[in-house]
């Protein structure tokens, strides 16, 4: 797997102050032929949960040898080490601080290499202690987008630190998960699999004191203003209104306890 | 008229949960020298008008051989066909939905071919009903922006959804239009264009009880807060507030009536 | 210092109306090879000094040769000039507002040319009153990145318009700042740099009747919820809340007074 030059960003940054385009400017000065796929910079400022999430729907339909730069880190400039991580299929470049959760889930033993970023050299000459996103993090990123491999950038080491996934608990005939995110759209994403259901003829979806009978394969098939359920494009079991949102119609958040019951 | 690799997004996705950058990766995957331009991912969601209205403004500005990809697809999933829409200036990628009413209308004869896709050979190689968008639509515009021909992804076919466009009705010495788009800075652009208004040496334009007399050529020929009407950038009659939003200081609304009173 | 075929882009625009995406296709029809990076499009309406003061945070990261072009321009039309102005190390692109304002301060006699576009023979052959980005602003700087002398755009000129810095106070034992900016955190970025406390031992940060007692290295170092004061990363003294909002806490402004006492 060699790197193709592509890095794809996800930050908490907004995109109104510029701290995105510097990061690409950086980038550029190392790698002008860097290409950079911006994944998502509206996380929720700190909200290291939900930029793993993100990224954990989207990275695996990037081309082999991608470079996955996530920087939501409260953690900047403190202790927390900052990591690349490299599996049979991509680079990850990150703080230590569980934005890595379901990569190192999904990845397991495919997981080649930890290193632990501490080698000044591919750094900016200047470090300021609260923006390691341009002068740490985007550096390592184009340097390892031109080849340099990640035992240059420091040690290797054994472990990361990752969050317990909230994993949907299973009863007789019924399952507990939760909405995992909210996307754009007012959809509910569960972290209840389409696998999880594959058990059972019919079920039944409660969330917020409603209950969907059945699921559907698209939006089109249920009413305008109806709430679905259906299997969302990353195989999650999600609720959706038909051309509406279901977060303001059921007042939903994330951690909302959904329950499953099938047969 | 061959492919450049340029290749246009207009989605009603947001940023915030990475769905447009996937489709990046998946066209990046497939061809590593395209450039991708997003046009507009803050259309509101499933508003099919607005996407049409945004790519009208815009893709004449693009050179030729520009691939151009609308993903508004309330139908997404069911019986609604897929398009591929050649005219003699461009490639159009988009849900046959009626997002491409201004083009074809542009078009006219100039429409050279209308491709109903259907060969899954040039998708991925698992659809979710969900997300045509990455697993068709961007694999589709990828493999098109390789110079593969329209004729490879479907049968040819002789017709397209279109919606009636809103025009303005003209009466003695008068013209009747709508609102048919507010931007960013709060400016109500309107059916009635420039062509319109050739006949009268001066008008007077009324929206929302408020009554503007001539034209202005600029936001600062007016005084700071003062309602000016004026051709904006695509030909349109349109209402501002100097430095200020119309939106917000007469409450408009796209749909609200615009009244041009000549002589 | 030779163009590299990087663009960056500062607009107010925002990126519903496609106003953004149709200056990239105007670009890659003039160079197809060019490279452009947002670096803001959420620039407040017609806010000159947020434009300029986003711009001075991060210029100096991109590589040599890049062009800045922003296009923050009320004035649009009227007869305020569209300059390049040459310094050693970058292109700017702009209207001669005072966007550049912070630009020509940090060069000052590093500026070597100030040009005055007038030659259309490098613009698009109509020109919209109201979208002079699309239409001379974008098309000069992808001629520029292609190598076009900047000379070949219109006469040197030896001036242009900027506005007066605001510059903290010094008193005895204190200093008297505003708050320049409020980023996508709610962090506080203010007037005072760095080099304006280096003769204290111990500082004192006063804004909305809050005193902060010295001065955290990183956001980590305080506890959730307090607030601090650091050193930001364009060195300016900054006040944030841990893990959660200045702005939204302390109903802070734009132009709010900040003092600090040290001693």
């Amino acid at each position: 797997m060699k790197p193709t030059g592509l890095i794809t960003l996800t930050t908490d940054f907004g995109m109104q102050d510029g701290n995105v385009g510097v990061m690409k400017g950086v980038i550029y000065g190392i790698n002008p032929q860097a290409r950079i796929v911006d994944l998502s910079h509206d996380i929720e400022p700190q909200n290291i949960t939900q930029a793993a999430f993100v990224l954990s729907r989207h990275y695996r339909y990037f081309p082999g040898g991608t470079i996955h730069l996530v920087v939501v880190d409260p953690g900047v400039g403190s202790e927390r080490r900052a990591l690349i991580v490299q599996t049979a299929q991509a680079l990850f470049v990150a703080p230590d601080n569980g934005v890595l959760t379901y990569v190192v889930h999904d990845a397991r033993r495919a997981i080649k290499h930890i290193i632990d970023i501490s080698n000044p050299e591919f750094w900016l000459p200047y470090i300021s202690p609260v923006f390691h996103g341009r002068d740490i993090f985007a550096p390592v990123a184009a340097h390892l987008s031109l080849g340099v491999p990640p035992f240059a950038f420091g040690e290797e080491v054994n472990d990361l630190v990752t969050f317990p996934l909230p994993q949907a608990e299973r009863g007789e005939g019924k399952l507990k998960g939760q909405v995992a995110h909210i996307d754009r759209f007012g959809n509910l994403l569960t972290n209840i699999y389409r696998r999880d259901l594959l058990s059972w003829r019919e079920i039944k979806v409660r969330v917020r004191n409603r209950e969907i009978v059945g699921l559907s394969r698209t939006y089109a098939e249920g009413q305008e203003g109806e709430v679905i359920a259906y299997i969302d494009s990353s195989e999650e079991l999600a609720v959706a209104v038909v051309n509406g949102s279901a977060r303001d119609l059921l007042g939903a958040e994330v951690g909302d306890e959904v329950e499953v019951v099938g047969q």
